[in-house]
């Protein structure tokens, strides 16, 4: 007997109503003849909630204590669903994870899934009850509860689907798929059918805000096949496997953007072996992500190097400026958080070639300057000044044909 | 190091700024040399917003899940009273249930604490930390998660400070102690300085809303001296031991009221051996706790029974009716939901005769009319009708002088 494993998102279980229309999807795939396991998010707004209740009594309080509050959302939503379901008539049975042993590493706040114990799940579901698991949480050696980050309740999904290995995992969302680039920019953005794990993962990384990226990267390692569709209409979704099987010939199959990260640049410093070691071992002592990193040969024996940080990493790179100078002996450190990073991805880069002139080309027509650029695969990302997002977004769709023929 | 034991309920945890005020107090105690114990409450109305979701959903939903949804309240608790003793400055950690090994057996939503394993709160106190328990709840030996019913949480409290055999457990509540009546009946009702266990034990089965009852058992088999007092107001509580030390020569300490009870009465049933052990047997089968039980021989051979049960059980045993009718060959079976339970409770009635007496004139000279009686060693209940409540309550706090002198 195959197992589906469903995840349902807040938005999906915002209320007793729409938890009973979730527990009715569960139950469908029930009477098809499948073991069902149900991943839960906290109800929407619940977490948001309660953290602020924390952020009133210590906006820095312990993450910890953050995460033995954050983590009730999913408790409370895994046992109305499972009261739903069984309400409809069929078994089912609730379990947070310390009771299938969700085990994860101690970083509190954002954990991450070390192993989970499915002998109870498997009991479970050979009594024939559906399965409902709290996502977003975890328990550490010593039992601690630890959650894995906003989204993580995707994570949980898929890494039940794998330990269980499931024929498939459903994330079922307030939308109806992955578009082709963000709808609030682009409405005619082409919903896309099939997407490959390392397409998905680059989107993810660079601004796409359907899954959350460590679940692409189980499904992947894994090989779990993800469908991301509606909870409010009846359609097909978007499937995310090990190679989409996509009808065209599509070289990119999204574009997406981020506002998200912020650019610092430092000039004037030595151009001699050791110099970016220096900065990035220093960067990555104060966890500081760096993202993209540009270094060009300014004038004799002096070099600027620029990079993008987590834009709410920048007051604390600021803090510890004066170290840096004194580290790298640079002339000069600017910031600049007004950018906007804008990738073209697809698997077709692999076997097509200038994209990466055609991207370049159309920013250019439209006067958009690029301040930055890197390269993956599948991937071609361009820093702009923030206020060209939209039109830089809007120009690659059209030029990349991701929009919907007009009817 | 002596330990106390805080408990603090839900009003007094109602929001953020009463938190801190709760914080406060527990800092207090570790600043006078102690080592503390806190035990939570849900946030007032976070419980009932919990079940009221459930009952949109299910009113006669799976206890389990029930529990698995109810105990998240205190969970929340915990986690925001740390953060507000940590932001005060005092080291400090939360613990639920599965955490420190609170094991109960598995009656869901009435669940009785079997062990406690003090090894993780140990280690925390002799870390400096201040420990926050969440109160009502259990795990069962597979792991289930269980509470212990309304009021659960005095019972978490008392078991913590016997297993860690504290100094004291000092019960917050929104009261400044426990009263000779109900203060809404008597307004100038007297605040009892000190009580026997065995006096709140009674108090607590007649009606008296102060402590969880089963917190009192606690505290008097393992000898834990507690003291119910105000969250809100600097004064010193009641404080309930083995042998209440009072000031007075006093008679009876309180008088306590409960309108939950209903009378159920057996007319014409043969007066034969066997025959109340066989209706107590049959309603015990059912799960139906009778309370008071009188019987008298009516007519030869024939006999009537009265006996008294919760309200909230007479549907339940009218839907049984027959069956009984038909085990004992009664020939009537009445009922009354209008009565209410008056008890006058001291441990002076050990040493003083003619507490009874007293009683039943004061209520006969208010033209009440009495249904039931009986009597323990140190309390005297008499079944009235519902509507002599209030008159019968002054009365007898006048005649045992239960209330203020006039200033």
């Amino acid at each position: 007997m195959s197992i589906i494993v469903q995840k349902f998102g807040g938005t999906s279980v915002a209320n007793t109503q729409r938890i009973f229309s979730a527990a009715q999807k569960a139950i469908r795939e029930a009477e098809r003849g499948h073991q069902v396991v149900v991943a839960v998010s906290a109800m929407a707004g619940e977490t948001d909630r309660l953290l602020n209740l924390a952020n009133e009594i210590d906006p820095a309080g312990s993450p910890r204590e953050r995460d033995m509050l954050a983590s009730t959302g999913e408790q409370v939503s895994i046992a109305l669903m499972t009261m739903a379901i069984q309400k409809l008539g069929r078994p089912a049975v609730s379990f947070i994870a310390s009771q299938i042993d969700m085990r994860t590493d101690a970083r509190f706040t954002k954990a991450k899934i070390l192993s989970i114990d499915d002998a109870n799940i498997c009991q479970a579901l050979n009594e024939g009850k559906i399965v409902v698991v709290a996502g977003f949480q975890g328990v550490t050696d010593n039992r601690e509860i630890t959650t894995l980050g906003r989204g993580g309740s995707d994570t949980t999904a898929v890494a039940l689907a794998a330990i269980l290995q499931a024929k498939r995992c459903d994330i079922y969302t307030d939308v109806d798929g992955v578009y082709a680039a963000d709808p609030r920019i682009v409405p005619k953005a082409k919903k896309i059918p099939a997407l490959a794990y390392e397409e998905m993962l680059e989107m993810a990384s660079s601004g796409a805000k359907v899954l959350h990226s460590r679940s692409v990267q189980f499904a992947a390692k894994y090989n779990v096949p993800v469908q991301v569709l509606s909870s409010f209409e009846e359609k097909p979704g978007t499937m995310i496997t090990q190679e989409a099987q996509t009808m065209e010939d599509v070289v990119v199959s999204a574009v997406t953007h981020s506002m998200k990260e912020a650019k610092v640049t430092l000039s004037g410093i030595a151009d001699k072996p050791g110099t970016a070691a220096a900065i990035f071992k220093f960067l990555a002592e104060k966890n500081i992500n760096v993202d993209m990193i540009v270094q060009n040969v300014a004038e004799k024996d002096s070099a600027d190097i620029s990079f993008t940080i987590e834009r709410a990493d920048l007051p604390y790179i600021k803090k510890y400026e004066e170290n840096l100078r004194q580290l790298i002996h640079c002339r000069n450190i600017s910031y600049d958080d007004k950018i906007a990073k804008i990738s073209a991805v697809g698997v077709g880069m692999r076997t097509h070639a200038g994209v990466a002139a055609r991207m370049f080309d159309t920013l250019a027509s439209k006067g958009i300057n690029i301040l930055m650029i890197s390269t993956s695969e599948i991937k071609i990302s361009c820093v702009i000044h923030e206020n060209y997002t939209e039109l830089a977004v809007r120009a690659l769709c059209e030029e990349f044909g991701l929009q919907e023929e007009k009817a």
